[in-house]
Parts: C-alpha cells; structure tokens; sequence
C-alpha cells in the first residue's frame, strides 16, 4: 500500500483498492459490476412474518435476505431473538425464494451450526473486537460480513479483518454502519469517507448499513443512493411487512412499498455511476 | 413541523420539507432543480492563482466562485488570508469569468464592506455560534451560506440558522461540513444522514462540503456524488490550479482535471436522481 | 517545550510547567498556592437575585463572583441576559461584598466597556475560535478566563491562547468546561487529562467548569473535588439562590447550602493536597 | 431508582446509592471504607518482571495485583500475551506476596479456567457487551470486573452489568477507562461524571483506570487522586518494573518509584475524603 496508515505486509492491502469480488454464492458476488443489496427484518419473529419479507425482498430484486436468529441486546430482558428456530424459519424462506441468507452470529461456539444453514456470517458492531470470534471465523468456510464498530477506528476496522484472513478465510465483506457521537436526532453518522478509504487501502469489497446508521426510516433511502453513489458495492437494508409491529427496529425499517422504490433508485444511481465517464458527458 | 425536533413556530420550520430556492443571483439558484456548484481555492493567494482557478472552475461548469479572503486560523501566526486586498481580487476574478462569489466573513463589523463585493456570504464552522455575527447578518441584504459547526447538533445548526431569519434575512443556505469524531484518517465525517434531515424540517436549501469533510482530495469526489445523490442542493469544493503549492488545505483541493471529472460525474447523478422514480423502472 | 505537540517559540509554553500566576486583583491570583473559587448565578436576573447570590458566594469563602449580563444561547427566543443592566447589577453587588467579577463578552466591539467593569473577562466554549473577539482581547488590560471549545483539541485550545498573549495581553487562565461526546446523561465529559496536561505545557494557570460539564447538580461537587486533587487552579461553579427558579442552566446550580459543603469540602483536598508528599506518608 | 434513566426493576438498580461492597477475598472488599489499588503490568512478560513487579506494588501497599495473560490486541500480529503459562506466573508471583490477583478473560470457554486461578475476572472495554461472555460470568462464583466500552453509554454500561447479575452472580465491579473522542494527545478521556452516576444509579462500587484513560504516564497520578477525590471506589494502575521495555503500554506504564509516590498521595486523598465534612471545618 502506498498509504502508511497500515504496515506493508498485511493480507487486507494486498493488491490494495484492486477490489477482489467474494461471492456469497456463486451467482452472488459482492465487489462485481452491480451493487448488491441485502434486506430483510431486523430479527426474525414468525414463519408468516419470515416468508412475507422474504417474498417481498425477492420480488423487489434484493440479492440477499437478513435477518437475525441471535440478537445482540443491550438489554437482558429484551427479545433476543428465536435463536435456532428462527435460523431453520430463515433458511426455509431464504430456499423458498430461492436467496442465500445472511444472519449475525456472536458466539464462537455458533460459528459452524449457524455456518451450515447461513451463506453469509454477520459480525455485529458490538462484536468487532471479539477476537475469539474472528479467530474462529478465520478457520471457516464461510464468507464474512464484518461490521464497523461503533467507535472504531479504520486502522482497527481493517486490522479486525486481518484476523479473519490471517486464520485462512479470505472471504470478508465489510459493513460501515454508522458512527457513534454527539448528535441524536439520527442513532449514528454514515462515516462514507471512512468506508470508501476502507476500499482503497484494501482489496476487501465494503457496503453500507443505511438503517442502523439513521435509524429513522425516512433517512434510509437517501442515505443508500449516497452509498451507491459513493462507489461501494452494495447496502444492507431493514424491510418488514409491518414495521409499526416490529419487535426489534421498527423506527428504521422500510415498508415493502418503500423498498421497492428504493431499489428503483438505486438502479438509476447504480447505472449510471458505473458508465465510463466519457460517456456520460 | 411534524416532528417534535423544534418548536411550532420557527421561522426556518415554517413549510417543512418545501426547500424554497435562494437566489445568489437571478440566475443561480440554489435550492432549484439543479445541484449547484461553488468552487474555487481555500484562499485567494495572487492574482494569477484566482484567476487561473476563476477560468478552471467557470470553463468546468460551477456556478459561483469560492475563494477565502479573512481566514479562521488555528494558530495566529499562520496565513491568515490578504483581507481586503484577497476580496478584490477574488471580486475582479469572478467578474471576470461572469461568477458570483462566495468568501467568508469572521467579523461582524465587516459584513457590510464585505457584502458590497461578495454575492454569498459564509459563516465557518467555527462562528456557527458567533451570535453577534449571526445577528449582524440578519441585518443585511446578502445571502449567507451558513455552515454547521464541527460539533453542533442538528438542532444547534437551525436554530443558529433562526438567528439570522429572526433578525430579516430569509436567505440562508445550510452547508454541512463534516462532523468532528475519533476518527483520524479523515478530517471529518460528512453527516449526509444529518443534512438530509435538516432539509425535510425546514425550508433552506443544503449543500455539502465534502472538502473539508474528507481533507483528502481522492475522497472528495466519492462524498460529492453521495451528497447529490442523497438530494443535497448542491457541493462547494476546492479547487487549486497547482494543490501542492497551496498556502492552506493543498491536501484536500482538487487539480482543474480532476474538478472537471467531478462535475461530469456529479451531472449523471443529478439526472438520474431529478427524474420521477416511474420513469426509471 | 519538551513536547512536540507545539511549535518551540510559542508564548504559551515559554517557562512549560512553571506556571505564572495571574492575579485577577492585587488580592486574588489565580495559579498561586491556593485553589481559587469562582461563583455565582449563570445570569443576572434582577438586583435582589444577584446580591442575595454575591453575599451567600462571599459568605463561603468564594474569591471572585460570577455572573452572565450578555448570554449565548442556542435560541434567538431565549432569555438573553439583561446586557448591559444586568453588568452594572453584577459590578454593584460584587462591590457590595468584596469582590471582584467574572462575566462573558460575547462581542468585541464590547470588550473595552465590558472590561472597565468587570475585572475577568470570560470567553465562552462557542467562542474559543472567535478570532476577532480573542485578538480585541488581546488588546485590552484585563485579565481572560478563556474556556475550552466543546469539541477544541488542546493544540486548539493553546493556541487560541496564543491570539491573545501574541496581541500583547498575557493574562490568560484556561478553563476546562467539558468536551462533547456521544454520552447523553451528563451535559459534556469534564477533561481533566487535557486540562492537567495544558498546564504542563503551557505557563498558564488552569480551572474547570464542573457545572456546565455535568449538567447535574449532583454531580457538581465530585467533579470540582476531582479537579483540585489532579492539581488544577481553581473551580468555576454555578450558585443560585434558588435554582429551581433560574432563568438559566437551573438543574446544575448549587443551592447555597450546598455550595459552602463544597467549600469545605475543597479546603480539605486542596489542603492535603499541597502538602510535600513526604510529610503526608 | 428515583432517577428515570433505568426501568425500577433492575438488579443493578436495587438500593441505588447504597454501595454494595464486593469482596475480592475476605480482606479485600472494594466498596468499603477505603480505596481500593490495583496494580501490575499490563503484559505478564516473564517470571523475572512479573515476580518483580508483584514485590513492588504489594510493597507499595497495593491490594490486588494486576497483569493480562490473555491480551485483546488491535493486530493479530501483536503480542498476544503468555496465556496459560502467563496466568500461571501471575497466579504464582500473587501468591508469593500475597495479593489477590485480577486477569482479564476475553473468551467465554475460559471463563472457568481462568477463574481457578484468578480471584477477579476482567472484562475489557472491547468486550462490554460480549453478552456470550457476559451470559458465562453470570453463571460463575468470581467477581467480575467490567470495563466500560470506548463509546459505552451509562445506560449500556449498566445493563452490560445486569447481565452478570441476571445470570445469577451478583458480584460487579465497574470500572471507567476513558472514553474516545476527538482528542489525540490523550488516549481517551476519562469520564469521572459518568463513574459517580453509575455508582449512584446503582449499589456497585466503581473505580477508575488512569493509565488506560491517559496513555501517558504523567498524566496517571492526577487523575488517580481526582478519581479518589471524586468519591470512587479505587483504581487500577499498570506499573512496570521497567516500562520503557514493557511489551505492551509502555508508555502509560508508571515505575515502581512513581507507584510508590501515588499511593502516599491516593492515601491523602483518601484521608480527607472519607471524614465528615464537618470534622475538616
């Protein structure tokens, strides 16, 4: 890397900004041609609810359906989540409208159960410097959504990936989603300046979490065209059929009908965005 | 407002969501259906920098001449700009080319000379809260480019906006700046989530400044495009004939080549993000 | 300075560590033996408020009374201070019992009729790089308080001290007053590591504001006990004769009661504190 | 709780202000009458320095002796620590001067291991909500002491220590560390305010970490007295018998002759402290 703000021999600036695309499956790829978007409920509740989004979410063009089984909560006494149960109701929709998935996983223990039913490992924000976790993500086979913590730097955002890709697992997909500070009107602040250095100073592809990041979700479109229009390759978004009687998140969640003309939008960035300059003019 | 951020009856609240366009002058509209552009250097140096950048930007498309004739220095024994002498230059550079300007004003007692020449007068980051200023620009008949502080809140940034519309000016346009945070790589965080909101509760046009943001020119063409594609009404950047030889923030300007890309790109977003949604199905 | 955070020929770190006591009167220094207490209302609301505030802040043991007559607030519809009324009650009272005043200039065009009657002129946290106004100060025989910036780093902080002893004026103590962070329940993060390291890079004498850090009565004393044990100059504290009727910043006034407890209290730490280590063993 | 921040029903909350002492052995409660001092490397390096650095700190009259077996490191290529054979030695040098010892446990399947050995089990601030962590140490018969998170608020802190409590193990110590910000001369801000709210919103003791706080050895003495002064429950220092050697932290490291200093100084503090306000009259 010609930037000095990691050593030379690191494994995430090898070939530095030559985005390398991880492919969730083989149809999927994260870092290609197309920006690719992941959407779905903040947790999953119900088998009714699960298939609703799902079916929405593939109907709309999403490429990838979340949602999250293991619940990182602040609070003990908050849902935490259908655990394996919601990972089976997952899995079955994601098979139903023919989606890989993607869902959080915070114990170590976890890693290889959940591998075998989720196409793609979330590492939440809370979880960034869980270096048991990374460890043991670093011996799996599995591709790697690593979030940005929420007061983390990008030296250590990157050097959280290098643990992973040091233990054998090249596949890591990074997620900015939001910093924390002074203001609350939105629950944190897209740091896009971090998330597109991220990109250059490595060869890892890096999307953006809208939701999180505002946590209002009249933000959430605005700030997704940003992303795309920023150059990252792609967005992970909260959907629920009924966001009003969410469990989890429902303030940022989009409606089906607003995530429809989400994707929408982010086509006619999207399209443009990757046209040679010159044609453009 | 609907939302309980404010109070009923602020005159920044007032017609929420419905931007009404300030006019820098008749033709230049900030707030329109055009994303405008202000460029130029951090400070006017000589007559031969401001007129080499005057001819670049204006021959590139932007729309108002920026240039720092007062200059908010951390330490007084750095440049602190050429004063009156760095206004007239930058006045006869913008005549020249046909562009309006925009130049900061720090001191309450020279708002009236300065507003003689310049067509938009800005507030910086740091006299956000310059109360004194603030009402002193209330009292007169330019336009004030009004940027947020490096650690207001949204609230801090209308209501300092307020000030200005309570003592009879109603053209204000907000330009977010970039947030001050942990992070060190960058200069700032460029809170598009934050601008974005600002827009919708009140009626002021907001731009982005994704220079001072980032205080990395390859990052500032990444933000620019976020912040049109979010809906922002438009960027001011720096632009330096020669960034290497300037006297403050060479780090963060771009070359006239790299302005003229910017804008080329910044005009495909802008078109795809102007059209109805229906049409780009 | 040993340090390299500042350049070798400022006048701040001329004698680094040896800090050179300001002497607000003949009577009272700031930066000598003794921890010096500040006190009084946050505005000047009438004369029977100010007076009763002067006699109970003089009565515990306070060296100098504060007082605000021209207020910064975030609102342009919030109570201002009563200008320059509210200055002459402050004088009057402080006369009244003995002691010399502390008050706010906001303006620079109001520094020399502001400084010929208070005897300390403060600089709020909004203005510490209002320019303008710190280089009046830097012209005028009055001795200033100046705070830190909300979110000022402590080269920021130092020079902005610089400004004024560059301008001829080397009275300057400092203020630490809380830096803005992410946390909500307290109104800012009282520094007290930055404020003990600017007063071993620097000559100047340091205080801190354990008032407006907190934002919580309750949190008052700790905080100004804090600040004396790591060493610093002197505290700044809110009293009201009846906080629950302030005009101003009412949840983080002392009542007097609780303000002479603090006394006591302080007397104590600083006692101790000043002692030779090796008679304290 | 009077207070509004927490729902009444938490364990955390139970006779909120009234400190709980938590009892490492049967002579060592934190929480008591007197400040409790942690101290020791921050890396158990070799049997030399750990043995060497037990000796001085016992001598100096520290109480529990600290050293890291298990390290969190930002780079998986920095030293990770001895791990089983450094807890070995730390449990051996504890014996051999006869302090208890406190590690941190970064991985829940260790949990049990380390907590034969170790009297106190650490959280670091990484892991605040490691709630598979957390979720162990509930189930466990040692007192854990947990480390506020880098952007932690007071809210999450304690409901980070309701887990704990929750699960079963109502031995808590909480711990502030320096929170991040804007400011790189120090490495965190160390937020007093915050620390004596949570020791009034709840009955767990709480003590202060200066050296991790300041990340400058100079700056570790002040803020221990000010963290004493302000009504904590103690500290923890990290000393080296060298530090300029030291593996990890060196340069927050005090040496045994400055350790020697603070705890004459901390005693002082302590002293006037703890007596009735009205016997220092």
């Amino acid at each position: 890397m010609a930037n000095s703000l990691l050593p030379e021999h690191l494994l995430v600036g090898r070939d530095a900004g030559q985005t390398a695309a991880v492919y969730v499956t083989p149809s999927v790829q994260v870092g290609g041609d197309t920006p690719i978007v992941m959407a779905g409920p903040c947790s999953v509740e119900s088998w009714d609810q699960i298939i609703t989004a799902a079916r929405e979410v593939a109907a709309a063009g999403a490429h990838v359906l979340r949602g999250g089984a293991y619940k990182p909560r602040t609070s003990p006494y908050s849902f935490q989540g259908l655990g394996d149960e919601g990972l089976a109701l997952l899995s079955e929709a994601g098979a139903a409208v023919g989606l890989p998935i993607v869902t959080e996983v915070m114990d170590a223990r976890d890693v290889e159960r959940v591998g075998r039913r989720a196409h793609l490992l979330q590492v939440g924000a809370r979880n960034m410097q869980n270096f048991t976790l990374l460890k043991e993500l670093g011996r799996c086979d599995r591709p790697v959504l690593l979030k940005r913590g929420m007061a983390a730097t990008l030296e250590e955002w990157l050097l959280a990936a290098e643990y992973v890709l040091a233990g054998g697992n090249p596949r890591v997909i990074l997620c900015e989603r939001g910093s924390r500070g002074f203001e609350t009107y939105t629950r944190g602040t897209l740091d896009l300046g971090v998330a597109v250095a991220a990109r250059g100073l490595s060869h890892l592809p890096v999307i953006a979490d809208p939701s999180h990041a505002a946590g209002r979700a009249e933000l959430v479109a605005p700030l997704a065209r940003a992303a795309v229009a920023a150059g990252l390759d792609g967005v992970i978004v909260e959907v629920h059929p009924n966001p009003e009687q969410a469990l989890s998140d429902g303030a940022q969640s989009l409606t089906p009908l607003q995530f429809r003309q989400l994707l929408r939008e982010l086509g006619a960035v999207a399209a443009r965005q990757r046209q040679p300059a010159a044609a453009t003019a």
